[in-house]
């Protein structure tokens, strides 16, 4: 069957109006998600090319304790926080992977976080 | 060395301001993420009550369409855009699970999209 079918209007009625948030909130999601590799694109051009170190473990350390806080407050698995940060990590590292390999002084290990 | 030792400090400071920027970023995204993820569960207990299918792979198709097409306008690579909403609903599977598991309407597999 198609979804919906059998169920009250008004049913489909509100399923309709949460996707239409659903979408809203996805729009924004991709539009914040670009920003954000935006910056890091720059933080990884700025430390290539003054031979900054690419990881900062004492960062990275407050970025996942300060993203958890923040998850818990507003009633996000604090796990889920974390796994996005490193999911999203992961892609910037591949970016600055990419922007290393062009410049001699940034051919060590990269790092995601900026 | 420690992060940016060797580096002019108005390297330092630009790498800073950057810094700033990702966390202010970062945490927009995780207060997106958690209403997000309040609609979602609301979506699970509608279909759950209603017994509404779970999965609706046109919606599904055009959500994945959609967020490919934000994400090239913003200059998003759509891989990851659509690499990213596998991600969210994933989590929200989980979810839905464990709202189904509650109900006997609603043991087939469920749907993560809403």
């Amino acid at each position: 069957m198609t979804a919906g079918s059998g169920a009250a209007p008004e049913v489909l009625e509100e399923l309709n109006r949460l996707r239409s948030s659903i979408d809203n909130m996805d729009a924004a999601l991709v539009h914040l998600l670009a920003e954000r590799f935006k910056i890091t694109q720059r933080v990884g051009e700025l430390k290539a090319t003054h031979g900054l170190p690419p990881a900062d473990p004492e960062r990275e350390a407050r970025q996942i304790a300060r993203l958890r806080a923040l998850a818990a407050d507003a009633r996000l698995d604090p796990e889920f926080a974390e796994k996005f940060l490193t999911f999203v990590v992961a892609e910037v590292v591949r970016h600055h992977e990419a922007i290393a390999s062009e410049r001699p002084l940034a051919g060590s290990p990269v790092d995601g976080r900026g």
